[in-house]
């Protein structure tokens, strides 16, 4: 591959560095010593919601812990929007774990600004962990999830108990969902088992959440998470499950980095690493752009000149099956849509990125 | 274990033999000289219902090839049902892979005595099958069972070709269901992947015959297929499917033998030396109907005595997770309900045999 890109991403380091001062917007919002409201676009926050008495924004949402009477007041729902005039109302879904912030808020808005109903589960799903102590020690804290959901419009949440969704466990389930090879690479090479968990206990919500007609489910996902999103576009169309899934644009901070809880975990000098990430994606999307090779090697030499950044993998990757574009399709203008993702370590903390690279126009 | 179920066995040998003539029952249709008809309760045969006239006993059904078509005709059928007065409506599915027999008819026919709406899918599932040849060889005879369904009541039949069920075949499905250690025991253990690809296509057929509200789907499966039976009665609660499983019991021969398509590939004396497989779970059954220990060696002693029959397995196991019952649960009063199932080889045929062992009355 050409020298090209390397000379491009070499002029893209020597650009302006950041204005450090802006990073706060990604600072963890405990830390945050006042109620600044957050720049537009940047997600609504925890402490926002939070704090915000709920019937500002909305009810707080019913929350229902068993399937059945979930379904019977999602029911009760569609019949409510079909009596009140609308023919065929949809239902936006946001399956979560709970300990929702900002970028779960932005799923929730969106859903609220496509459909008619708006529902979210909450289950912290023990079969997409690998380590023990970390499903022990994930935050539960549902009262403050149900105020952050009523605020963005969410009417109805599905929150079962462990039994409810796995009676027997740990022995059961045992028949499952299986991602296959779409599983066990990238994110699924550090997380064996993680996404045959993902889509088993997804399958399982989908099916919860499914409302009569004649109502449609619409289910959303972020972006953020770009590997579950084609998995489970994958399971959507191979298993023929009858949904749409509506995929939330990942949001960044003003300098690049990708919104997450984890950033909370970095130091300023972390956070500031941490954006090598995106500078790697945006050399890959902007060659992509302009018809020219995708220089991965370059890409990777990007972040491991970061020396608080430790490089796990750097790939462009089809879309809808996540097989590795062959050499000679990187050398070649892209004749479909690619994803490009990238995970390191920084500080001890694991993060990933992703952005689609578009097509080229002929 | 003690003698006493040995006893009971020889005892059961030495019964009168059987009575030849009425293995004709149980004989190729393609070789019954005469149009006698069979005795009742074993089934309508695929020659009574191929000849007959279907609109003696119903119009040949609908056949649609895509899951769009026929999901919009499905719906067409709820309503037409709810305004004909029926309130909640039920659709009984019998998902088939065609070449339909007897065996078939009765789950048809049951279906039909249970429910308003009689569905059936029709499609022979590669990911079933270990061998290709066997895939190959696979009989198709749409019209045959579309008259046979047709006779039988069914109005409605799903009959995808394979890129309707997986566009991209082989290089699709990647996301499927796995049986897990429930697909990999007893005939699993012959059949590496097939419990796997049944699943698999279940989970489709079931969504794509998912009626509308307020109807409800049961789906039909024989209890021949025990283990099957007992995988997808797995799989609806494992993953939370919105329907009823409905079992079809086994149809035997006056004699005991289990029918199957594959007793036509049986000489008379293949034939007679199959009914050991009845004789060893019948042992078991009356052990267990009489709080006696189940003397599994002394079942399979009495299938290996058998010259022409090849013993594959033997086992009585829990009727949800398959696993084998414990010596000590063998040797007391059975707590809850079993199964017991046989597999063997007799002239080269694969023959498969269960039988429920009720829990013992106290």
């Amino acid at each position: 591959m050409g020298g090209q890109s390397p000379r491009q991403l070499t002029t893209r380091r020597a650009a302006p560095r950041l204005n450090r001062p802006r990073l706060t917007t990604v600072t963890p919002l405990d830390r945050v010593p006042d109620r600044t409201p957050v720049p537009a676009g940047t997600g609504l926050t925890l402490e926002d919601t939070a704090r915000q008495p709920a019937s500002v924004a909305g009810d707080l949402p019913a929350v229902h812990t068993t399937r059945a009477a979930f379904k019977a007041a999602l029911a009760e729902r569609v019949r409510a929007a079909v009596a009140a005039g609308v023919p065929e109302p949809t239902v936006g879904l946001i399956p979560t774990m709970g300990a929702l912030h900002g970028g779960h808020a932005a799923l929730v808005r969106q859903a609220r600004e496509e459909n008619d109903i708006i529902i979210a589960s909450v289950f912290v799903n023990p079969l997409q962990f690998g380590d023990p102590s970390d499903l022990e020690n994930y935050p539960r804290t549902l009262e403050a999830d149900r105020a952050i959901l009523g605020a963005e419009g969410c009417e109805l949440v599905f929150a079962p108990d462990l039994q409810e969704m796995y009676p027997g466990y740990p022995d059961a389930p045992m028949v499952t969902v299986t991602a296959g090879h779409m599983g066990e690479v990238l994110e699924g090479a550090a997380r064996p088992g993680h996404f045959d968990g993902v889509c088993t206990v997804v399958a399982k919500l989908w099916h919860a959440a499914m409302p009569p007609a004649p109502a449609r489910l619409r289910s959303y996902f972020g972006q953020k998470d770009a590997q579950q999103l084609a998995v489970l576009r994958r399971m959507r169309a191979d298993l023929d499950f009858d949904l749409e899934i509506r995929p939330v644009p990942l949001v960044r901070s003003p300098e690049g980095l990708a919104l997450s809880s984890r950033n909370t975990r970095l130091s300023l000098a972390g956070l500031e690493a941490a954006l090598v990430l995106h500078r790697a994606l945006e050399s890959l999307r902007l060659a992509a752009d302009a018809g020219r090779p995708l220089d991965l090697d370059a890409a990777r030499t990007l972040v491991r000149a970061e020396p608080l950044a430790d490089l796990d993998y750097l790939s462009v990757v089809d879309h809808s099956t996540l097989e590795p574009l062959s050499s000679d399709q990187l050398a070649a203008p892209l004749e479909h849509e690619a994803l490009a993702l990238v995970a390191a370590t920084v500080e001890s903390v694991r993060l990933i990125d992703n952005m689609i690279l578009p097509a080229t126009r002929r």
